[in-house]
């Protein structure tokens, strides 16, 4: 392993593309004949194949949630403190799987590819896809790799949903449920913030009804204002004033409308970044596919009802000052799951980084966390490597 | 009176400009050679002169506080539920002033008014005008009308900042200060949300640098966009979650970017309805105003040492779910006038209705607001009429 990588990396990884030839009917009834999965696994698959954790990401993520792509890369992926060698999913016992769900702009089959039935990229015609499609594709990937169950499936905010959506979906293909910073469905507030958001896209004259890329030109305005409203959201009203208070980057106040306050030039650079690193059709679904995800709507609004099919234990962990995922909104599941008389425990964690928390690297979140895998191997791969 | 007019409005109501053509050097160093404030009275001032009530409006609030401008108007002043015979604001007892803040577009001297020293409106080169700014000019207001000292400045949130200024820029004219849903200064929370309104309103091409007017155009869709934000924090999670849960306007889901959940609908609707109502460079200024108001900046961020110099008695209150100016904020001006030594009294509400809430008609909120009101009577204008 070179020098600069850390010991606890999972070090350098290389995404894998699957392609899948057998149609995929979603559920807007929408067929996709034939899709693409990039993916990147860490850690060895044990023989008894019982061993394997899938990360689902969340919605602005992708299949690279550990390690480095190449010496050069300055970061490693998103969820780097969490998954390798002695982390809380830790790499010498798991084999890790993490995909960038259909519908991304990483590397799977999304808005950017081509339509194999108009020669034309998919544009705005790519159909809108919700969670249960994801976990759905999730299971043929696993197919691929022959696992027949996951030991856990792991993930935060649309990430839980997924997971929540896959105990429920393939009650017997998970043993353990891992549900971060997550809800069993939005409120009409988040559902309100991803309009918002949507619209300053949809506004922006460059995104040209989503056929931006046939007319070379980027949304870029539009994505930066959706994005700045997103990581505003993730962030707690604490965070932004311990990181930023009401510091002006000058000194003083200029009286004119060029961002002055620190936290403006923050939300700009952070929008400006993301507004050429992420395809703005792939935001527009992604959002939707928040908007859509309700599974106690089939049970008649009754969570615990929907939950009686799941047979796998569950972990949920929520944040104190997380809003746009309130630990209430983590409690309605974890009450439901009582009610359903499942196996579930649950930790609120003590934390001042809103929803952005479940990323970080807090010793006490990573600790429960850790603890909780632990359980999963000793379960599923018979403990330590 | 004439009979669909309710009997506890104030009724018909004609709003008065009054020309100013002393010069007034704002904060930013800037002068306005001459400007005109629109203002509207109700109730009669009485001979000692003691009974006037000020008005401060909020973001996007006008002169028009209450009663109707006509036989047609289908409704009525934006504070009317406050504001009239019998009501917290009893205009059988009080001389109630309320006028279109400098900037404003309403009446006032504003973006949307010809600029003297050239001849073509002022759009975007109208000043940055500031809470001080305004005090000021409404100071110069109160020596035309002959009002040497107000019984009380009134006014919520963006308003609430106002009445805060006017108890240290003029302690000697003003005897009580009712401050509702404010704070003592935004947080970068705040200031980010802003940032996004304004830049959503900037980036529509219709904006053209804000000489839009000149260009014949709009920038609707911009300030829609701000609108539906700021719309959407005005209110609660839980409020919205009662108003609209999440209702599909036409039963199922329609897989398209179409609004489809109610909330969506409301949100496009108030949205559509501000874009044409109200001007892009007002809001853009008044957003300003809000960033900028910090009274205790110039005395060490201590709020306390800012309050030693005012005179006046306080009343407070907040609202439990207000989250854009949360209790805790008007328990920050509170704890500095206890501090202080000040005569202040204070009462959170409780409130489903989040920020909205301090224009409404929430009985325990009206009760709490006459009753102080009643004693401001009897302090000021010798009792009931």
């Amino acid at each position: 392993m070179p020098d600069r990588i850390p010991d606890d990396s999972v070090g350098l990884v290389t995404p894998v593309v699957q392609h899948f030839s057998e149609p995929l009917t979603l559920r807007s009834g929408k067929v996709l004949q034939s899709y693409d999965l990039i993916y990147e696994t860490y850690g060895t698959l044990n023989q008894a194949r019982s061993n394997a954790v899938l990360i689902c990401h969340a919605l602005s993520g992708n299949h690279h949630a550990a390690g480095y792509h190449s010496m050069d890369d300055t970061s490693p992926g998103w969820w780097d403190s969490a998954i390798g060698p002695g982390k809380p999913i830790d790499t010498n016992r798991f084999f890790v799987v993490c995909l960038n769900n259909l519908g991304g702009c990483d590397g799977s089959t999304g808005p950017t590819s081509i339509n194999p039935e108009t020669g034309r990229v998919y544009g705005p015609d790519f159909p809108i896809v919700t969670v249960r499609d994801w976990v759905i594709s999730q299971a043929r990937l696993a197919d691929v790799l022959g696992i027949d169950k996951w030991a856990a499936v792991v993930g935060g905010s649309l990430g839980g949903m997924q997971v929540l959506r896959w105990s429920i979906q393939f009650p017997e293909r998970i043993d353990h449920a891992v549900i971060i910073a997550s809800a069993p469905k939005l409120s009409a507030q988040n559902i309100a913030f991803n309009e918002v958001a949507r619209q300053a896209i949809a506004k922006d004259p460059d995104f040209h009804n989503g056929w931006y890329q046939e007319q070379e030109t980027l949304p870029k305005a539009g994505l930066m204002q959706a994005r700045m409203l997103g990581h505003l959201t993730y962030l707690s009203d604490d965070a932004m004033r311990q990181k930023f208070g009401r510091e002006l980057r000058e000194g003083n106040l200029n009286f004119s409308f060029a961002p002055e306050f620190q936290v403006e030039s923050y939300l700009h650079y952070q929008g400006e970044k993301f507004s050429t690193r992420f395809d703005a059709n792939t935001y527009m679904l992604m959002t939707k596919a928040l908007d859509y995800f309700d599974p106690a709507a089939e049970y008649d609004n009754d969570l615990a009802a929907c939950l009686e099919q799941t047979q796998c234990r569950f972990f949920l962990v929520s944040f104190t000052t997380d809003w746009r995922f309130s630990p209430a909104r983590s409690e309605e599941i974890v009450n439901a799951l009582i009610q359903a008389d499942k196996d579930v425990s649950y930790a609120c964690v003590e934390s001042e980084s809103g929803h952005d928390a479940f990323l970080m690297p807090i010793p006490r979140y990573l600790d429960l966390f850790a603890a909780y895998m632990d359980g999963v191997a000793a379960r599923c791969c018979g403990g330590a490597a």
